[in-house]
């Protein structure tokens, strides 16, 4: 792999050399018979990592397309949605949603608070929700919501109420298991903890979500994100055949397909626990240093992902370019509110998976060395 | 690059090794320093292959992404677009805008012809139509549209229709004046006459059409096709500033940007003459073999594919297996109507401008020998 800074940013993540070695697969059809089980298999690891019976979908895109899926395929207008708006992300998905007529309600928690189980079930008292909605992991807060408490309350209050987990920062890094939860949807993308290069949609939609797209009572107001089309591609290649709506992305898919089948191999399971390691280990050092974390308990903290603010004294522009000099790209803040006054930390992937790769170690040195050229004296 | 058949289909194409070399960029911030001029300058760059002054954009997705943007972007609810149809990507066209309301008029032609400027100019006395639709190249039947021609009937009989081209197989392969020709949109993707691996769509939007669409009437009915969100994202990259609105595809634009630079630095004109240069010895030796094309005439055959006819007691399964034997990916037929009765052939990219590389000696050599293996006799 070329030299490069380490990428240790909410992703895109840093990728295994196999995976950036599919990417540059040479030209290949997409309806070749070495590309169709790339995408056939792919789909069925999703099941797999998803937890579920229910219905992958890759398609060329980001995660923000899988908002406008689930939208435009499980929201007709007029109906109402309660969006657990935990940051910049439920903001998004709420305005995805008016788009498409939905009637958006949204469920606001303080910064770096996450839903809380008593709110959830009062909103849902309200009225009669189409759907819910919760980011997972909220990118710009590095808050991780109960997402099994929540459908828990969902099937306790209005179980008819499908379950929309936005999961782009937290498929691969945080336990999801779509099926025994009662997850409807999970939208993802390639880039964060699946582990590939960033330009997939990847989602996973339960038979029961399927059901109700399928007997929905208004034409799909969307045209390249209408399940219609992509039902007859994903079934095509999992059954090992071809099939055309769109040029899928092929060299992308077959990194994806890379990254899927290392995930598996190496176990869910323990990649789940990994990440809690690694996170447990990233928090307890930056507790250490005298710094203090966005969500506001260690409880609804992302494990994939640390929001960190600035300590006194130091300001983005100080710290962000010293961490890049020592190697290492951070991210800066993203909740409007706040937003100079944080940095963000990825761990997910590799980066944790692989531990012998020292990236972990090399990002805490790097922010320690940098706060102590920033001037910072706190706890170091 | 690995040793594999080579990729003579209309799209994806044969890659460059810098090309193929961009895609395995080690991992990448989307707002890295690195990473926002690759974005900025292919948008810069793509001003120059399609000769315009308008807004280019490119968005993870693909060349159906782009009629999406097309039609929920600029035509609104009701409003007529009349659909020249010379195969199966107008019927689909047709479909994508009938999703946004819009009332389609197909002027459908024959299998292998291409539209009349006659028929054209009677069609637009009939109504007014917000737009017209093209495809230049239908990657179903070869079939080369005289966008020119048809974008002048429009000025004449109706010029406040925006003239839109479905530039999917033709961009980089074709002539293309947007500003000249007075052409209002042009759609493609990356993995065609771009040279880049699928999943990017690529489009150039004139001044025209972007003030069309800033005064539409009704709000956009798309939310990750809305040009809304775009443009804010395209201006940012190309003033060389970071964006967010989705995560984009990092790799698959610096592998754009690569051949990007490369069409530029060869010189478009020059890319033009080539394609028709070789367009016009795989069309002879075609003919001398004493096989057919779908496009009636050369007159309007494509010069960055052939689709053939096969000749009597050959049929697909039998011709591409043995071309694929022979280390030649060919494509079978597209067209719903013939489909069983032609195969089609790639000439775009490298396999064009590098003749070196003797992409097309090596297909025609292996059609040659494929033929008689099936016990072809005709004039070999």
């Amino acid at each position: 792999m070329a030299a490069h800074k380490l990428c240790m940013i909410p992703g895109p993540i840093e990728f295994h050399e196999d995976v950036l070695q599919a990417m540059a697969t040479p030209a290949t059809s997409h309806v070749a018979p070495n590309f169709i089980p790339a995408l056939g298999e792919s789909i069925e690891l999703l099941r797999q990592i998803l937890f579920t019976s229910g219905q992958p979908f890759i398609i060329a895109g980001s995660g923000t397309l899988g908002w406008d899926m689930t939208a435009s395929n499980l929201v007709e207008a007029g109906e109402d949605v309660l969006v657990c708006n935990s940051g910049y992300f439920g903001d998004r998905f709420g305005e995805c949603l008016e788009t498409y007529g939905a009637t958006v309600t949204h469920l606001r928690v303080p910064i770096g608070e996450s839903p809380k189980l008593d709110d959830v079930a009062a909103a849902l008292k309200t009225k009669k929700f189409k759907a819910i909605t919760i980011t997972h992991v909220d990118t710009s807060t590095g808050v991780l919501a109960d997402i099994k408490g929540i459908a828990d309350v969902v099937r306790k209050e209005s179980p008819e109420t499908l379950v929309v987990v936005d999961g782009v920062c937290s498929v691969g890094s945080e336990e999801i298991r779509m099926d025994a939860w009662g997850i409807d949807v999970v939208v993802t993308a390639s880039q964060k903890a699946l582990g590939a290069p960033p330009g997939l949609c990847v989602m996973g939609v339960s038979e029961r979500a399927i059901g109700v797209f399928k007997n929905r009572k208004t034409p799909v107001p969307n045209y390249y994100a209408n399940w219609n089309r992509w039902l007859p591609i994903m079934n095509a290649y999992e059954a090992r055949k071809p099939s055309y709506f769109a040029t899928p992305a092929v060299q992308n898919i077959f990194a994806l397909n890379v990254s899927l089948k290392q995930i598996v191999a190496q176990g869910v399971e323990k990649r789940f626990a990994m990440h809690k390691e690694a996170s447990a280990k990233v928090k307890k050092f930056i507790d250490d240093l005298g710094l203090k974390l966005v969500p506001t308990s260690l409880e609804h903290a992302a494990n994939g992902m640390s929001a960190v603010y600035y300590p006194e004294g130091v300001v983005a522009t100080d710290l962000l370019p010293k961490l890049a000099a020592h190697g290492i790209v951070a991210a800066g803040g993203l909740h409007v509110e706040i937003a100079p006054k944080y940095f963000r930390i990825g761990h997910m992937g590799i980066s944790v998976t692989e531990p012998e790769r020292g990236h972990i170690d090399a990002t805490l040195n790097a922010l320690k060395a940098s706060l102590a050229e920033c001037g910072y004296k706190g706890a170091l």
